[in-house]
């Protein structure tokens, strides 16, 4: 298959560095063949030996829905408890979800006994299914940035609950509860960031040589351009 | 931020569709400003609470990459004994790694501690920061294909012996190790594929509507085009 052009290759940059959590949406419903193609994205992912084993619930019931909302509430105010003082007021004030008002809610689930108890790849570290599963999360996700749809992953939920909501079988995990639809836009910075909540991170300490703590000259010898991939602008 | 033009979006679906898992390297050297380009997709990510919990180590030295090709070697010595048969014989005969051909390993890990025991988004769910890692991973291999760079991911290494070889604290866990390289070709299909490992599943059976099971009428209403998203064409 031929080489990308760079025309190409800046389009992914774009939908990686343009991609975000999104919790506010347009009730407009999502045309068929557009969740479709969103699907065949995850589909694509990478598995480990080929696994694939990943299924996708498409959640519109708003009674579904209404309980999912209903376990997020029930987290969330566990969670609520965790926060103090300033914190605790900026977190309360966060919006974490958009169960009901996005028009579609999808499940990614792994299935983890699929293809039997031996799957190539998996035999030294049996999360890898998992980690299958979330490579398929990122293709949606990207894919739906690419399409102009906003998605959100909602965390705050036992997964227990969501495992009986929707009737999942033992073998099965819950590995991503998103809400999908149209923005009315894609913000230049992440809302955590822009809230203050906390900053990007400067990449360059991350990075070591060869072995944990060892600093790598890679940034020094090549600084990211401020304009483009080093996605520390925020003028959109 | 704008739509993406048809373009754009094509070139984004081109990535997710025709991204491979790469054991065979030609030995070039990557540029040091690809490499950071590559990292800094990854760091973009999205991450739970904005926790940006990743590290990158660049792995060149060759005495390193040894003792991770012997940690594979043990790993796959294990691994070999569970598949008997003809599914032996073929497992014994792939290519399953690339780790001293391929010019750069990276081993990309999750500090499970960063920003403090309490993080926003991880109070239900701990493993989030672990997906958070893989979302980073993706980026990057995305990032990869539209370079025309292939990806590895050696996951037949015990976790204890990645940590020990690359010196990770306790709190850190190495969730892939990675083979990068150029490549003599991106295949039109997985090897797992061409070899008769196992096939793409149809997606239209794994996905279901509102619960577990319950069947979902999307692709008879919205067909894949076999031409392009279905990805289920196999000529180059």
């Amino acid at each position: 298959m031929s080489a990308f052009s760079d025309a190409e290759r800046e389009a992914v940059y774009r939908a990686i560095f343009e991609r975000r959590d999104c919790r506010r949406f347009l009730p407009d419903p999502l045309p068929g063949d557009l969740i479709a193609r969103l699907l065949s994205a995850a589909h694509h992912a990478p598995s480990v030996g080929f696994m694939q084993p990943w299924n996708f619930l498409l959640i519109r019931s708003i009674e579904v829905r209404a309980q999912v909302k209903a376990a997020f509430e029930h987290a969330n105010a566990i969670a609520n408890a965790q926060f103090h003082g300033e914190r605790g007021e900026l977190y309360r004030s966060l919006k974490l979800e958009g169960i009901m008002e996005s028009p579609l809610n999808v499940c990614v689930t792994c299935d983890r006994s699929r293809h039997g108890p031996v799957v190539l790849g998996k035999t030294s570290q049996s999360e890898m299914d998992l980690y299958s599963t979330v490579c398929a999360i990122q293709n949606l996700w990207l894919a739906a940035r690419a399409e102009g749809v906003g998605v959100g992953w909602v965390s705050i939920v036992e997964i227990e609950d969501l495992r009986q909501i929707l009737a999942l079988p033992t073998e099965v995990v819950p590995v991503a509860y998103l809400c999908l639809g149209r923005v009315v836009e894609f913000p230049a910075s992440p809302e955590l960031q822009r809230l203050g909540w906390l900053n990007r991170v400067e990449l360059e300490p991350l990075v070591y040589e060869d072995r944990w703590g060892r600093p790598s000259s890679l940034f020094t010898e090549n600084p990211l351009d401020a304009d483009d991939p080093s996605g520390t602008k925020t003028a959109p």
